[in-house]
């Protein structure tokens, strides 16, 4: 995986002067980058735009849009990650975000990392994962690399149980774990006796009796059509999934009811999800790997399929150039701040949540979602300009997915490298937010753009094409 | 129950002219009533609007309010009309909206009574329902009459199961029946075996599972709290429950899980209200109706505390004139039709479920409720200006309901006949629509307002306080 230099882009001539709005510049600066603005926001080389050396880009982004809203992501089955992801192994954890060292992982990855090689048995306490873990023995991957995704740290370790999403219009798969719902919580970098005792439990309860339920619904349960509603919910189906749950658990629960011989358990297993309204994130995101899969390696496709971070980078994937990332550090993000904590204790933004963006919901659906602004500190009418001003930089609008207080307009679907370029408008994003230190958790939620950089990398790597 | 000729209240001197918006002339024109439009929109007896005769409107007004909102509606319990309704005896039918006789009835509630009858074994057949209806040995009331509400026809029978919602503040009771879904039901006025085996599954197996689950909860089960959250997932807790029904389902589901010990009863029992949206209406309305009552008696209050139709009157009470209904002729819906059925199809507007506009949400709601606009023929922006508009004859907002696209504004609370006097605005509601002969069924879904004349009269009779 390459990783190129933060400052190597510079070397190229489009970078030296910002022709977008000055949003993009301000973010090249917030890097620690001289940035020359220039208030002109007609595009750099116009014709650029549709064709290049030979490469239709428009037709490549339309059939990058056309596969995306055609995939069909069913909630089809579950497994252990080592058994039923592809090139799994018994050394194998796989985290958000771009590729990274131990060296280089923020506190709350690391915590995860702690906590997941204790749960696994392969450390009997925190202090001796650490030493394994910069051993050389682990091997660290992105989930992305393994048709995964996870929500904030992102940890995937052998044992853990993955749902199997299946998008049945192209036949690949997608994964996540089980949501573990919100307090000391292994994603946002917590570990200890309460974080393994939940896990345990959620491999012992929760995914047997989810994994036998789902499996007895013949051909799964439609994600897509899910999200769908959800977004006419109130959800934007990444920090809001109240309706999305619900709608999870209509679904599931007949058959939770009929292939689970244990009422007590059931009851218990209803509970849990019942209790965490982000249950149904964990199933969004893989939707959204699901569907943007396909769409990987179309020639001369400017369209992301990938979008994450890992707490220390921030990493895009263009669709014509599935194999490269292209990094810039993680953002600080702003937003509220539980009770005793403040930004100063805030890790930088970290998580694979950001594929809802990319597939064309979460925070580009906010405007359908007006109550996540105040969680994450805003108004209502953010919540609109927010979604308004992302039309500005994707490719179309999804036929799918829809927002009611738009008259029904789709969302904005396919972050397109060009018209970031173009516009100087980098895409926003909403998110919670980890301590910056191993073993705490959760302190707040918030928003932020992506970085510039990666997306000036980007557009320097189509002019090249 | 006083019913008041429809054209005395002309012998008053406030309805010789009309000094509101055209709107309001308009209804009183539609009703072949003869007015002189004045374009002027200043009080026409301001001193009226806070004192009047030694009575202080405005406290009367306030302490109206404060108790709606105050209310705690609880779903405690369930039971049979005939023993816990209080006076319910084994001849009384109940039904929606003010008094009326069965000469007088509508085709849909007509319907719905012969289907009622036969569904009791009172009559063997429709044709013997109709016999028995017309001999007098039934006793028909109002549903106001016995603190409980109906949908559409809102027929109650003596065997039908009710839920029992306690206003925990104030210690009063209301009660509805089970919502039957969509489709041949009998509260649009649908008769015949498939309506009876549906009513009797309702009564043998939803029933008495549902009873066994609410009743093992303790304090039961917080319907204010589910109508606030559903309020931000899109419905307005009348025309659209899909998120209300969706909690409902959250909160119910452990305790079915738990005191059911017929697995597949328990996923039959799910399933029947999982695919029915509308099946949380049948608690959304005797919530309201239990917030309201305790409003009923104050003194000076020119607050409704009754709004409701029966297919052929529409009417009004007010909380400081709690016996006296306020009647005019039912009004006809303009909405969307379906298939094979047009207006000529449709019976005036019927049903208790402007409850919910009484009590501060429903119609009054839509602004928060865009996808509801599509159902009845509009747009999201007509549901915008639909609860801007109701702001302007409200006696004040809603503590606990609030509308995320307003800035959570707080929903329109308390329809004060003051101010529908004052500004001509009538109240808007939004209703399904049956077909006006009997044993039909719901023919559609749309929009209306409530008749001027009967605001006109009650505030007429504030004037005589």
């Amino acid at each position: 995986m390459a990783k190129k230099n933060p400052q190597s882009f510079f070397g190229t001539p489009l970078n030296v002067i910002n022709v977008g709005l000055r949003s993009f510049a301000e973010s090249l600066d917030a890097q620690g980058v001289p940035v020359t603005h220039v208030d002109w926001r007609a595009p750099l080389v116009p014709k650029l735009y549709f064709t290049h050396k030979g490469v239709d880009i428009e037709a490549a982004n339309t059939e990058a849009a056309s596969r995306i809203m055609r995939g069909q992501p069913m909630l089809v089955g579950m497994g252990v990650a080592r058994e039923v992801i592809p090139g799994y192994h018994d050394r194998l954890i796989l985290h958000a975000g771009p590729p990274i060292t131990w060296e280089r992982m923020c506190g709350p990855q690391r915590g995860a990392v702690m906590g997941a090689l204790v749960y696994e048995g392969l450390a009997k306490d925190e202090q001796e994962a650490v030493e394994l873990a910069a051993s050389g023995e682990i091997e660290f991957a992105p989930c992305h690399h393994y048709h995964t995704v996870g929500p904030m740290a992102g940890i995937v370790s052998p044992s853990m149980p993955v749902f199997i999403i299946k998008n049945e219009a192209f036949g690949n798969q997608a994964y996540a774990t089980q949501n573990e719902g919100l307090g000391r919580v292994l994603r946002y970098g917590a570990y200890g006796p309460d974080v393994y005792q939940r896990l345990n439990w959620m491999g012992d309860v929760l995914y047997p009796t989810l994994k036998a339920a789902i499996e007895s619904i013949e051909g799964g349960i439609d994600l897509r059509a899910l999200i769908s509603q959800a977004l006419h919910m109130g959800d934007e189906c990444h920090n809001r999934n109240r309706a999305g749950t619900s709608l999870f658990l209509r679904a599931i629960t007949p058959a939770i009811m009929r292939t689970c011989p244990d009422r007590e358990r059931a009851a218990q297993v209803f509970e849990f999800i019942e209790r965490n309204d982000h249950f149904f994130l964990n199933l969004s995101m893989p939707a959204g790997k699901a569907m943007l899969e396909p769409a990987e390696g179309i020639e001369g496709s400017t369209i992301l399929t990938v979008m994450a971070r890992n707490g220390t980078d921030f990493g895009i994937q263009m669709a014509g150039e599935p194999e490269h990332w292209f990094v810039a550090p993680a953002g600080i993000v702003k937003g509220l701040y539980l009770p005793g904590f403040s930004e100063e204790d805030a890790n930088p933004d970290i998580g694979d949540s950001t594929v809802t963006e990319t597939a064309g919901y979460g925070g580009f659906a906010m405007a359908g979602a007006p109550a996540i602004a105040r969680f994450v500190g805003g108004t209502p009418e953010d919540a609109l300009s927010a979604t308004l001003e992302m039309y500005e930089i994707c490719f179309t609008e999804h036929e799918h997915f829809t927002i009611p207080p738009l008259g029904f307009r789709g969302t904005p679907l396919g972050i397109d490298v060009r018209k970031v370029a173009e516009t100087g408008i980098l895409p926003r994003l909403n998110t919670g937010i980890a301590h910056k230190d191993p073993g705490i958790g959760m302190v707040g939620a918030g928003v932020l753009r992506a970085p510039g950089k990666c997306f000036a990398e980007a557009f320097a790597a189509v002019r090249e094409w």
